[in-house]
């Protein structure tokens, strides 16, 4: 993959790094996170056989760096976020941003948002990460899908979480999320419904709705992805991740982030492999919608 | 969690460890997984959505301790480990153990068929268990069932393995294990008839009798779980047990141990987050029995 | 498992090491995989419950030590390895062979069709291995069965891959492997179609035929296999590759190689336990065959 | 060691943990570095040869528990942890601080100076830690001691750096360190010298002054300590340190901290026993004064 | 290095493994340590440096295997050990032993002590291994300098510790070693005086008695051997034992233990590395003896 | 630092990384080391206190990338290095090359001999690193210096080993060594001396002739570089190493390199920190000699 400073600065898919993980509750590291998803990217190769596609032939896909955010002032980096983010979407870029923690989807929403209108979610992850405050603070890893229910800017007809699992504070917390308009695909749905069913259903909640993808890591079983901040046993396998992202080819995909990969915590880069094929997957999608909406 | 000491000294759940692993065959460590569960179970929250229960808010539970067992003399251990249990269990708890090695379900089924009479038995492991001797013991880690269902502890009606897998010295391992009345659910049993039917077939097998439910935690895939002595390919996943140990909600469980986790194989906690999750249903099953029973 | 040495200096079945690595073309270190796995396999016992079968009582099968190959000079140690394939084969041994990396599959097979004329191959992979060349070298890990069938020393009637996934470097490389004759199962149809009904489209493929079954340990999920060197997310599960395997019994296997485990990538030996369960299946076939074959 | 709520609420020495690492530059983690410290004294024994004494029958030792600051908010993290450290001092304890970074010291300093007047201060670090702003941020590992000097807390005729080494960022970092009055022994200096003339030098620069030692345990080589966020080569051994800690018993060691263990990049727990037989030489020196004063 | 029976069932130096960790208190694990010196001792070569000497051209130092003991009873499994040292002994042999943990070495000493009359004892160790009892048991890794003692097989005249560092229960542990005869060598005075000054006081102290040189690994700080049961900061570095080994070239040892190898606590063999090297030292102080005494 | 295409295409020091690994005997993997390096580096910052220099200021230190070599034939990659090498010092760059394995050093002599004649070599290693063949390659990690001098490239007055240590195949080793002209500091020495005399005593050997170092990162302990292929017990610490370089500075070092860094086996990035350290005092002395022949 090309930087963006090698192809004349802009690109249709711009992979970004926020190594930012002020926001974590438990075990940090996110911020080492997207250099270890580009270094397992290594891997890849520009065929995708799975959804018969070369991303980078159809589209201009480039490394546009990382956004340098204060580590010592959430409020302050939220704000260096989103303004990097309007940014680079004001170039006509879709954002494949690797985290980081799951704070910087707030920013990244509202950048999105901003240019697109409120946008359907589709999130993957053990936790809800609709919590309110922490410490008393607003924006944490736990508050970026509340906060984007109060400001608007997300499309309450089209929210969905999937691979949520694990114990909470209490029933208000499922309570809270329905009526902020939240459907649920459980961990365990997953396995009983089959990753066709899962993706079928998601695909007809999204609709031709501009749609985020907003992937924790920690929606793989710890197995899968020892190395993030808060493991939760009974998750997803990778092959059940990337088939169900595969289902939803052809969906308006506008803008996907990839958050929570703490190396530190990795072992062999069993979990940036998995995060960095996640990402390969996003991005196919988005590139083949670009090159069918170019005809 | 709160210890014992600070709810007066009595619990309706004990949870208890027992730091011993002087009866295992091949890698040590098991002494240290009570502490590595407990430390694991920081990531808890008090409610459970998959039972819909908020276990702590139901029922008493209360962190015992540790039960201090001569590492140098298995006889003796086990002793004191049966005594220590008939103490805890006199003051109307039940038992959720940490173990220590599998060595110690033979003085925690004693306790328990003491107080219950003869107990059914659900039994996730790899391994059988129902060996004879090692080296001439009587009592180590591969044999604690074979004992049991010769002391006459076990309601041999109501025996099962789940999990089984893996090579054995002959099929008379099988055959008399099959004598003692044991039924085996394999681990491929698992994936092909599914967590539901597997739940279904045991819950009927099990009645309304007093049940007690005894995990090794290599019943796991070693991707799962590589923090343990004895791996076996071909395991549960994590999210199997959890799902299987949900649909015994119900149950009438008397107590239950979790045994064999080696931190020392462990890697970013994945193993010992699984067991506490696992500990966390059981504890979660004997919470609302304890409530309903309280009507 | 006796030395060779030890009885007599054949068997049925000779267990074999190949420490060689130099045709890898990412991470490094399958020259010690033979050794991991013979280590993990001290955790192996003698009866294989899952066929039914005592393997080493079926027939004579000891481990032959190790070929060892030329490190700096891929071209000699192809030849010295097909050289000491020839001989072992000459005594009427099959082969298990132990990896190293998947270079050796060519020379094995070499001495395999010597023997037995051009052969049925069964290959589990998250790669295809039928790529050309890499940086003009005709022999290396990505490469073995491209030039098996240049030389005719396959029965291309009857060739599969079976775990196949992730990017390729373009649609040619599923053109030309499909032209070579290979039919795939990737891992996600595993995932939808079962265990059972794959093995039976591939026993019905195989038929009669002898067979040589190939298996690069990355077939296996990262999680299930991290150590290796070119892992692949969204792989099977061990449980999946064992029952696969068991569901060919009654095959013709004239030989099997196991490669591509890379201890320094492991952690608590899980992917060499993986390894040496897979092996152990495979030994329990040839060695009922051998029996079933001597009446 | 006992609870402090098991010895009556107050001690002579209370051991005291900071969970708090909102301050770090680089591998973030420390906030589990004092719990990794208390698992590792288990090792611990209560007679301390090295200093012919017996710590915790010369005083009374007890931990105090966790200070619990606000993550998400440094500034409000220090006042938090100043406050705590105050209501602690009142007691009449000294402190045995167990990090968290290193910001931790300016709170614990403040409160130092409240109590005893302007301390001297005895700095063992890879690092000067006197930079004046990260990202704008007065508050972070980087600069507590800047802090200090400029608040007039320490006594600036006794200060001294010790394990220093490794690259700056330009010279005026050493220019500014001079002048705010710190001495500094290298690492290399240490190795030249000796412990014993180290010790010897550092004890005439303190004298009788009330003292406060800041060890950060990147001061320990990596091959020491490898579990810390920010490694420098060539640090000082750990029994170089014991050494000189021990060389300096008699000062008039008011209160300690040790900071910077970041359990993730541990091994073996090699960090967290070096940094807790570190913590048992500073407790046992307050300790032996506390007797002494005591007569 | 060949197997026993390769050259006829006997030989000068007979390298012994005892799989037994049994008798361990805190991280268990050393069973498998002498089959990791073994691996690791693949990088050996037959010319010794150091010492100038090739010692398997001098004497015939081959594998005799390990000698197989009930980890289920310490009292049983010393005696196996014994008598297995005996029948080796009587060959003529010296041992080379690879533990397991140090209760070997009492076994070991009555075998030897059984042979050549009470022997002179260098103990190279973090700990004194003269306590008492533990848990009422006799026989652990703590205490078989004590039994010895008592059992009248070391020649108290040359007894000697060295590296000895860390904490004890009391200055009585000091001052009942010191009453059976044991001088101190602590790690810090190896750092003080120099590797050449101890080996000198040492050969005085040893004179030409028929020696006995037990090792523990935890001799070495746990930067150099972090793959033990009980380490402890501050101790020798691999370079500063080796030294001090090859200084002791000329006395008359007559067997040696290596001890307290804990692989799972390991990384990158490096402990094992450290534990064959030393073991090839011991190996070549012996050879070089056998053959001066043949002429 | 930045990319030398950032600064014209040319560079007064190039930083070289060569991902080259086989030519290794043992543990492979080094093909990684240079990015680990790289990476490590990140924790360098502009100013040198150590030799009071800026190095980046001085010169024009930039990062001229890999030079991609023929992982499967060893003799074209020796050339493809060598002509590389000539084309960068070509531009009048000094090269600061970061392995890969030592097998690199070969063509990278080649190169300096061109431009500068015979120069002088200062060998950092563990290993002689002047065997003959290996599998009769005369093109391994074991022989690039009986190579460089068969060759007539080194100036054979002043050829210095420093760290030599552990075993060999026989004397001869040492004979042939010193008859190409070696003198030998080994490990033990460097103890015993003190790093100023054995610094003081390579700059005599050294005077002013045209100096290349090469340092293999094993001449440290595996203590300080676990990451490394063929680990010996008994090395320098880093602190050593970086003190020795340090008192070298002034002598006219035309290339460098380093060597053997092997991430796999690496913990918490120890080797590649102390590598990182490493390779900045080399480019330290090369930046400052630039500087002053500037004046």
């Amino acid at each position: 993959m090309p930087r963006i400073d090698e192809v004349g600065g802009t690109a249709d898919v711009a992979v970004v790094g926020v190594p930012f993980d002020s926001g974590v509750s438990y075990r940090p590291g996110a911020r080492f996170g997207g250099n270890a998803v580009r270094e397992a990217s290594r891997l890849l190769r520009p065929y995708n056989p799975a959804q018969d596609a070369s991303p980078f032939a159809l589209a201009q896909v480039a490394d546009a760096g990382d956004i340098a955010a204060n580590p010592f002032n959430i409020n302050e980096a939220v704000e260096t976020i989103e303004a990097a983010a309007d940014g680079i979407l004001a170039t006509g870029a879709r954002m494949m941003t690797l985290g980081g923690d799951h704070t910087i989807a707030l920013p990244l929403l509202r950048a999105a948002a901003r240019r697109h209108g409120p946008v359907a979610l589709l999130h993957f992850d053990a936790h809800l990460d609709t919590w309110d405050t922490y410490f008393g603070a607003e924006y944490t890893h736990g508050t970026p899908f509340r906060r984007a229910v109060e400001e608007g800017i997300l499309d309450t007809s089209a929210l969905s979480h999937v691979g949520i699992r694990g114990p909470l504070y209490g029933r208000k917390d499922l309570d809270e999320d329905e009526k902020m308009g939240f459907g649920i695909v459980t961990s365990a749905d997953v396995m009983r419904r089959g990753v066709d069913e899962v993706a079928q259903q998601l695909r007809e909640r999204i609709g031709d709705r501009p749609l985020y993808i907003s992937i924790d890591i920690d929606v793989l079983d710890p197995a899968h992805a020892p190395g993030t901040g808060t493991p939760e046993a009974g998750g997803l396998t990778s092959r059940e991740l990337l088939e169900i992202l595969r289902g939803l080819a052809g969906c308006h995909l506008v803008s996907a982030d990839l958050v929570e990969v703490a190396p530190a915590y990795d072992h062999a880069e069993i979990t940036s492999v998995a995060a960095s094929h996640t990402a390969y997957e996003l991005t196919t999608i988005m590139a083949r919608q670009i090159a069918a909406d170019r005809g």
